[in-house]
Order: C-alpha cells, then sequence, then structure tokens
C-alpha cells in the first residue's frame, strides 16, 4: 500500500509526536514532532527533519551542530498518530551533549542523573 | 534531588507523552499519556498506569487483556516533557495482538507490515 503522511493522525497544530531511536544500540534517544512536510522532507532527504514548535520552523537535526540523525527505517504505530525513527545518530543527540535526553531517573523517589555530557 | 512529577511541564490537558520500551530487547512498544497522579501511581505500584484520553479515566496497562506492563525503570528527558518507562512487557503491547504498536514500516514509499499478530 502506497504511504501517505497525510493519512497519519495529527494533532490541532498538525503535527505528531516521533521517537528516535538508535538503531544500533536501540537506546531512545529523544521524541520531537513532524508535521506531513517534515515526514516527506525525511523521507526524501534521509535526514530526519522534526518541525521546531519554538521557532514554527523545519528542523533539520544535526544541521547547526552536525549532531545529525540519519534515517533507517520510519514506523508508525496502530493508531497512526505516533512516529518511530531508527536513526544513525552522529554525536550527542542532546542539547546538553548527552547521547540521550532521557538522562535522568527516578529511583526511591529521587531523580538521578545516568550519564554526563560527552566530551 | 527529591523527583516531584508535578514539576515536570504537562500540556493543555494536563497530560505528558509516554514512550514504553521493552526493558529486555529494547523495543519500543507503543507512546500513550499519563497526568501527574498517573506517573504518581505508576511508581507507588510498579504498574504502567496511563491516562486514557478516550475514556478519561486511569488506564492500568494490561488490567483486563492481562497484558501488563511492569516498570523496571522511569526516565524523563531534558526539558521534562517527555517520559521513558523501561517495562517487562507480558504478551502483546499493542491492542491488535502484536507485541509492539510499531509494526508498519515505509520502504520505497510503501506501507509494508513488519509483523503479524501473536497467537
Amino acid at each position: 500500500m502506497t504511504f501517505d503522511p497525510k493519512a497519519l493522525t495529527f494533532n490541532d497544530a498538525g503535527l505528531i509526536p516521533v521517537i528516535a531511536q538508535d538503531a544500533e544500540s536501540l537506546e531512545v534517544l529523544m521524541m520531537a514532532w513532524m508535521n506531513a512536510e517534515a515526514i516527506e522532507k525525511t523521507l526524501e532527504s534521509g535526514k530526519v527533519t522534526y518541525w521546531s514548535r519554538s521557532r514554527q520552523a523545519f528542523w533539520i537535526k544535526g544541521e547547526t551542530s552536525g549532531h545529525t540523525q540519519e534515517l533507517v527505517d520510519l514506523r508508525y504505530d496502530c493508531d497512526q498518530d505516533c512516529i518511530l525513527v531508527l536513526v544513525r545518530q552522529t554525536g550527542a543527540a542532546c542539547h546538553t551533549m548527552r547521547r540521550t535526553c532521557f538522562y535522568r531517573a527516578v529511583r526511591d523517589g529521587e531523580s538521578i542523573e545516568l550519564m554526563k555530557p560527552m566530551v
């Protein structure tokens, strides 16, 4: 079946949540948003391209930082309202320079840091 | 630092997106939503508890289907607006009886099915 990004379910702002997962380590790296056009750009270019809600602009991941995400596979869920991208991540996925944005855990009621920024 | 669920960033509906990942295989299983109370219930009970947007009620995953998610670790991201739960998943995470909700991929413009329902 031909894939049509517009057949996915977007929120009121025209966005769909996207989970980025490292295609090798399978680490979950980050969650961000795409609109239908960002999905098309990602599929066409192979460069994972989000929609920045703060800047209201396309955001080719790593374009300024060099911490790019090369698309390996794009998947979507049963309800068609969430996307999973498997990526080859260069460097840190997180703007704090950590490999993943999910670097804090809750253990016994305390918030602890699981990793330091990459050097 | 003591963890306070209310310090996280919730959307206008008081919800935060939650990614569930299999703690052993590292497969991304599903994405759903929690409010602050669902986070507390999840941490206290060890049973992953979402907020059902359609039913407007707490949703203890697997309570009716038996396909429970036992909490292994709860993490959150840099912006404090997304949660990652590592879980021990019993059976299918997806209501279609597939192990993961992300069972479709886009390859060369076509949507293909990666797995069949579990038996």
